[in-house]
Parts: C-alpha cells; sequence; structure tokens
C-alpha cells in the first residue's frame, strides 16, 4: 500500500530536520491562506520554522545554492503544513496549479530556477507526480520580508466534496 | 444599519485626503480588469491619482515606511475603485483571494511586509474582516513603473448572481 | 472569412523572425503548464528559442527598450506555443484573465510597462481585442533565470466544451 501525502510530509521533515507542527507563524495583518472555490491561495512563505528565519541574505554571496534550495523546501512545507491544518489531510489535494518562487539574488545570480527546484522536489516528494505536477515562476528580487532568501506562494487545488 | 463598502470605500478616501471620482488611468495597451466567471482579476495598480503617482522612490532610503504604507492604500483604493464601477457596487464582492504587494526596496530594507499591512487594513476597513480576507504576498523589487513606491495586483471573487 | 489564432500565431513567429516549431525547453523539474478545470496555467516563460535566450542582461543599461520588447513577444509566443499544443488549437482559448510581466531591470529603468506592451500587442495580434484582452502586472526585478531580459507568465481560460 502507498504511503499517504501526511506520511511522506512527515519524511521530509525528518529530512529537513525541522519540525512543522508548532504554530506557523506569519507577520502582518492578512490570513494564512484563503478557501475560494475549490480553490486554495497560501500567502507567500517564507522558510521560518518558529520565530526564526532559517535562511536569510542573497542568494549567490550570503548563501550558496544548496542552502537556497533547503530554504525553498522550507517555505514549501510551511504551505503544505497550513493546508493540512486546513484539510485535515494532504490527501485532500487535487492538484497545484502555481507556484511562484522569489529569490532575493545578488546581482550576478541567475540560478533561481534552480533554487525553485528545491521547492518542486518536495512537492513531488510529498504529492506524487500527479498532484505534484504544477507550473512554476522564478524570478530574482532584490529584497524579502525579514531578509528571508526565499519566498514562495501557490494555488493548490482541492478533490470536490 | 451597518454601513456598506461603498460608504467605507468613501471614509477611507477621504481619510487619506483623495479622490478616486476620476478617470483610474493605467499606462499601456490593456485592460484595467478581466472578469473570468465569479472572479475579476485587477492589473497592477500603482498609487497613481489622477496624473501624478504620490509616492515614488525606494522604500527605506527615497520613502519612509509610513509613506509606503499610504501607498500601498492607494494603491489598494484604486484596484476597489475599479471593482465599484465594473460591479456597480463593493457590496458585490465576495471575497479577496490574492493580493501581490511588490515594494520598490532599498537594498537593506526588509520590512516588505509591514507595507503590505497598509494595503491589507484598508481592504478589511473597506470590505470588513470577512470579505476582505485575502491571501498575501510582498516581495521587494528593484523598479517598478514610473518609479512608484509599491504596485499591488488583486484577485476577487463575485458574489454569485 | 477572418484568420484564425493560428495562422496569425505563425504570421507574428514570421515577423519576429523566430521558429516555435521546435522542444519548447523549460528548465528545471516542473511542468510548462497545468489545466485546472477551464483555466490553464501557464510557467514563467523567458525568451528562449532552441537553446539559445535571445535576449539578455538589464533593461535601461544591457537592453534597449525595443529589444526588452521583442523579448517580451518571444515569451509570450513560447507561451502561446505550448498552449497550442496542449489544445490542437489556439482558437480553443476563451480568454487570458492574468499576465505578469518581469523585467530585469536595471536600477533607474522605469518603462516596465512599455516592454510589457510587446507582450501585449502580441496577444492582441494573435487573439484578437476581445480573446486577447488581459489584465497585467509589470514589476522590475533584478535578475532573472539564465540573465533573461524578461519572464513572463499567464494564466488561459479555454472555451467550455
Amino acid at each position: 500500500m502507498s504511503q499517504t501525502a501526511d506520511a511522506k510530509f512527515l519524511e521530509q521533515a525528518q529530512l529537513l530536520g525541522y519540525s512543522f507542527e508548532g504554530d506557523i507563524k506569519i507577520g502582518g495583518n492578512y490570513v494564512p491562506l484563503v478557501r475560494d472555490g475549490n480553490h486554495i491561495y497560501v500567502s507567500g512563505q517564507i522558510p521560518r520554522v518558529d520565530n526564526t528565519v532559517v535562511v536569510t541574505g542573497a542568494v549567490g554571496v550570503d548563501v550558496s545554492l544548496v542552502d537556497a534550495q533547503k530554504a525553498a523546501k522550507v517555505c514549501v512545507m510551511r504551505a503544505l503544513a497550513l493546508l493540512q491544518r486546513a484539510l485535515g489531510s494532504l490527501d485532500q489535494l487535487q492538484s497545484v496549479p502555481r507556484i511562484t518562487v522569489y529569490v532575493q539574488s545578488a546581482p550576478a545570480f541567475t540560478q533561481q530556477r534552480e533554487v525553485a527546484d528545491g521547492a518542486s522536489e518536495l512537492l513531488f516528494a510529498v504529492l506524487g507526480e500527479q498532484v505534484g505536477a504544477h507550473s512554476r515562476t522564478s524570478v530574482g528580487v532584490l529584497q524579502l520580508p525579514k531578509n528571508a532568501s526565499v519566498e514562495i506562494d501557490l494555488i493548490a487545488s482541492v478533490r470536490a466534496a
């Protein structure tokens, strides 16, 4: 029998070495996700675990590609943790039509897609090739909230009841 | 009896000290909003009132946090003015699944979320806690059209007829 | 009898001087587009033709406005080529609710909207004023994958069967 997405989520959390069982804190006056029919819009997530942003600075100078990929994975894990709490189980997800990956970049850093591959790999690992398939945009920005190295938002769709 | 969203909109315009009754001018060859079923996609709005972009420059050097928050409010007021004209009344809105807040940032400025709080507060003030609840992404970009300090786009959903 | 969108697409390809009949290569571990009900989310496209990104560098210093507009057109042609292959014909498109245009910008370059006009003109030229009407956001970012000058993503809607 195949593993549930929730079990794979826990496995990825262990691989990353972080727990996502605490509060998923967000800064500011908005909501972490909005349900819109069978879609859920998840607010931009930075690689924050509990009270600490675990990867900060510009990728390409302050931060290596490998660490930026890890940051991207933490952002997606936060998004998935929010979805799991909202839905009861990640097995309720039907697809992830869009993710947008903002990378705080050094001026000469042009591997935003390679950073975003960290996010993509995590989505595939937890949700599988079919549900985890997503369209993606990755861009290099000047700054991000709290000096985070990566910020990711996404739109997920939910199985019809 | 509770105030309508349109009355609250007018109240916020007065608080900001701007009128949004003139043309909502956009630059370029596209449309300010597109209706897609029960959703409306509003194009990126800069803090332009009539012919003037009222807040310009990089936040953190040229522009203070407080002025940037005001810029964010003007962007959202423009978006709401466009929605009001398209729908007849802001009371037709059902929700605001997503806003994206682009902040022209100085390299060391990391309070993009605090800037975006201006937008969020305005949405809550006009639409209330339920309709105004939104998912949000805020990022720091290098430049924006016409040197605007903030640009905001959003997706709104409309009550089914 | 009016020309089909597919014929107009071919005409625009010839005007640009590029063929979009080869593979539409994307970098990284994701999919170029995701169908979501009657919507299709197209991943961020850079101005890549076969293996070459044809316009690179920061607009305003390395790249002129005219070349950046051409880059924007190539991005949209790639998106349309992907949609054409997925749907069989561009005449299946019903609307383009949103395009987002990321422009790799020099610090003082503030004509992101004029760059985006290249994308808008191409959408109108291929899809006509009604189907091609789109909401739009254009921002100036620090860097883009492979040093591309422009990156564009979009959401298209498809005629109900």
